[in-house]
């Protein structure tokens, strides 16, 4: 969920002074039609992590807007009226009418998360609580409010360092509360991603803000502020504001973009390490135990990253009873004719067996996005759709392990020329691997929204590099190894 | 829910026979150019209690269907593959291709149904479980699948009935089950209650088929296939099925028509009771126990009916600053720039205090449906949108008790004419109110679906017959008086 935003997303002070009037300006050009033609009212919620510094970056945003349409409504504990009336009242009451833009400070999730994270309430109270403000939040976009939800997210060491900095400055009064909130980053990060994945809709979408360089933070929300609200003016209708085009020119990385591709191994330690982790594998395979699960390995990558040596590796210690090897490529007639993971349910394994996807139903939001196969709205939906889709798997007590391959453009380009120079490797080359190569930057773009949206805690993604194959493959193994140990 | 459902809706063989071909010509009207252009699949789900004749219902509409593009899929307790792989695979891997229809016997409902009412899984377990088919059939709704999904109900005694009928005739094996089923209808009821009301949407929605009447069930269960298959295939979107247009002519009754409209009271027994529960009123209303709870009374009924009357005759013995009466009529500009409840949000009383709403937030389902200022799934999602708004006030603690007070046709007509020939009340009665009057029976069909739909156990309904105002009066103090004394 936070891959991309842990990188240390960074931006000097001259390229902010070069971007802050183009930002100003994507911002000023959403919001005034919307102020004119008032079709619909906008919710921008600021949430996340404390330390984050999400009043500074809420009061640079109020800045930068037209401030005769924009308010800031702050909700601490509730009091007098409040206190009296049930929970939403006060959200109801301070909903800006069309045209208009309000700031929420301190959300409707505020309190359900603190609950959570205090204990106060139950994992199913959580869940119950999301729900309806899944419903709440349905309900207001179809009556016309666009709502945009942010998340300010710090890794735990940069927010202990933050807040140390604050101390010093500030009366103690105040901080002590955010030294609270320290002692529970992993928890706080848990409630987090819970809360992102199961509300995160395209009619009222989360947006994870990196916010450990502040000038990165608050043009990350302005950009995706204005593109959003640009989106919807455009479109009108209650969804797909979830991916905003980019306005103003903000750049960002992504976890994809930071996988360390220097790691080598030599072919002596790689012999050793491959016959250990497959002697490893081959015994967990004969496990009773296993009997009871089921394995689902999914690897997916650049073209020309190895997925299929890798695959060798692991199914050559497997009892060929027990596994399936399943190469994605176009769908069926049968399978155009139903739901695009009608193909990946069809090829679920029993208990007890492996199931080996090169390629799988990540091709929606990679492919299919990047060459317009799938909708925006239909790629948009799937994150949701494969997360509920593994959630299935592993209630069932299956096992999902997934792999992105990664190498670089340069050794793709050296694979490619050297599949086209060796006889049997041709046919591994085509003209359409050469197209997508020149879309390099948006196949990373897609893949780096992947890892975010689809990372869970019950189907992780493991990010592999595969500049060097033997890197690769012991990686892979040693993690297959390790996962099935653990659980078996 | 059932309030329409308990009434015996019946119909003669001879009207039947009339009915039967255009019921058959409708279904295949719709299905035929379903299979040749093959916009979409179908799912027709049969749920709902045992011993309703769902399987009866279903062999006919498979005889009336084109068969080669039909099929029939009953599932009992899953065998061999099927159990080493989770639970929906067996529905994914049965899913018709588009073009076709399958009729689903044993859907994904009934194990969360039964192990909820053998107390298997707690509350909370079967909420999850309904949020998770919530969002497996939002996914196949926007993967082109079209939803159609069928309980069948009968009242307890005719199911009692029904059931000794059965035994008689058959094995005493197969009715052992159904005989266990019958000692839980009040729990099936109260489950079916929750599942309709949790996950009904526009894109698949459920329709509750009265079953008393063996050929008004079949023609109610064929004729809503045919109109929303034919909605559909004339729309494309994965939404608003759930009120499809009526095809092949069946009318229905609904709990509106139904209210006994010849009770009376006479002047002497009226001013008795009066005094009676307006004394008890009035004392409720002392109590302390009041400033925990506030109470939220909604009168809503047919032009003329006296709600303004009722109103005043329970406020006479309330303090005058613990209620608010609210009139509702246009929205102010200010309102029309916000989500329609918002008006009525901002009308919540604080705790320990009346708020009294002549006309409310089911004008949206009322006069906003039949004259068109909603639009078909604006009104179609109000349903969900209120019971969720009532579930708030009720969740913190509030009283919500709603009234439809009935009058007939007649008696209408002479209370609209003696209100033109006194000049005190010539005030009372508009162009308007002529207008509404010839649009009587898409009114009470309105009325009908928002009893049937907005029925709750926390919100309930009282159908009042106002034909008498005496009586109408008395049994609205009396029911608020019972409500109060229950809670407080």
């Amino acid at each position: 969920m936070f891959e991309s935003a842990r990188l240390p997303q960074k931006m000097t002070k001259k390229d902010f002074k070069k971007l802050e009037p183009k930002l100003r300006e994507a911002l000023l050009e959403a919001q005034l039609p919307m102020v004119e033609k008032q079709p619909f009212s906008t919710l921008i919620l600021v949430d996340g992590l404390d330390g984050a510094g999400k009043g500074e970056a809420v009061a640079r945003l109020y800045g930068w807007m037209d401030a005769r349409h924009l308010v800031c409504n702050a909700y601490g504990e509730p009091m007098d009226e409040a206190r009296l009336r049930p929970p939403l009242w006060r959200y109801w009451r301070d909903l800006p009418a069309k045209g208009d833009t309000a700031i929420v400070f301190g959300s409707w999730y505020q309190f359900v998360l603190r609950d959570w994270i205090y204990k106060k309430i139950d994992d199913d109270a959580f869940d119950k609580a999301l729900t309806r403000i899944r419903r709440f939040e349905e309900m207001l976009a179809n009556e016309d409010v666009l709502i945009l939800k942010f998340w300010f997210y710090l890794p735990k060491k940069v927010q202990e360092e933050r807040l140390e900095h604050i101390q010093k400055k500030q009366a103690a009064r105040h901080v002590l509360a955010d030294w609270a909130a320290l002692k529970h980053h992993k928890k706080a990060s848990e409630a987090g991603e819970k809360i992102i994945l199961e509300t995160s809709k395209g009619h009222a979408p989360w947006f994870v803000i990196p916010s450990q360089d502040p000038e990165y933070r608050d043009s990350a929300l302005a950009q995706t502020v204005a593109g959003a609200m640009k989106l919807k003016l455009e479109d009108g209708e209650p969804h797909s504001v979830a991916a905003p085009p980019i306005v103003g020119g903000l750049k960002r990385e992504t976890a994809v973009d930071a996988i360390d591709l220097t790691e080598t191994l030599e072919k002596e330690e790689y012999h050793a390490l491959r016959d250990k982790y497959q002697q490893q594998l081959s015994e967990l395979s004969d496990r009773k135990s296993l009997s009871k699960t089921g394995v689902v390995l999914v690897f997916q990558g650049n073209d020309a990253a190895g997925k299929g040596g890798a695959i060798r590796r692991v199914i050559r210690p497997l009892d060929p009873r027990i596994y399936k090897v399943h190469p994605i490529s176009a769908p069926t007639d049968e399978e155009k004719a139903r739901p695009y993971l009608w193909r990946f349910w069809r090829r679920v394994p029993r208990r007890g067996h492996f199931a080996i996807f090169d390629r799988s139903w990540y091709e929606r939001v990679l492919v299919e996005r990047v060459e317009g196969f799938a909708g925006h709205d239909d790629w948009l939906r799937a994150y949701n759709e494969i997360n509920e889709f593994e959630q299935e798997l592993t209630d069932f007590g299956f096992i999902v392990q997934k792999f992105w391959l990664a190498i670089s453009e340069e050794e793709q380009l050296r694979r490619f020329k050297a599949r086209e120079e060796t006889a049997y490797k041709q046919h591994k080359i085509t003209d359409e691997d050469w197209r997508n190569r020149l879309k390099w930057d948006q196949y990373a773009i897609a893949a780096g929204d992947m890892i975010d949206r689809t990372s869970t805690h019950y189907a992780p993604w493991t990010l592999v590099s595969s500049e060097d194959k033997r890197h690769a493959r012991i990686k892979v193994l040693k993690t297959i190894c390790d996962r099935l140990e653990e659980v078996l």
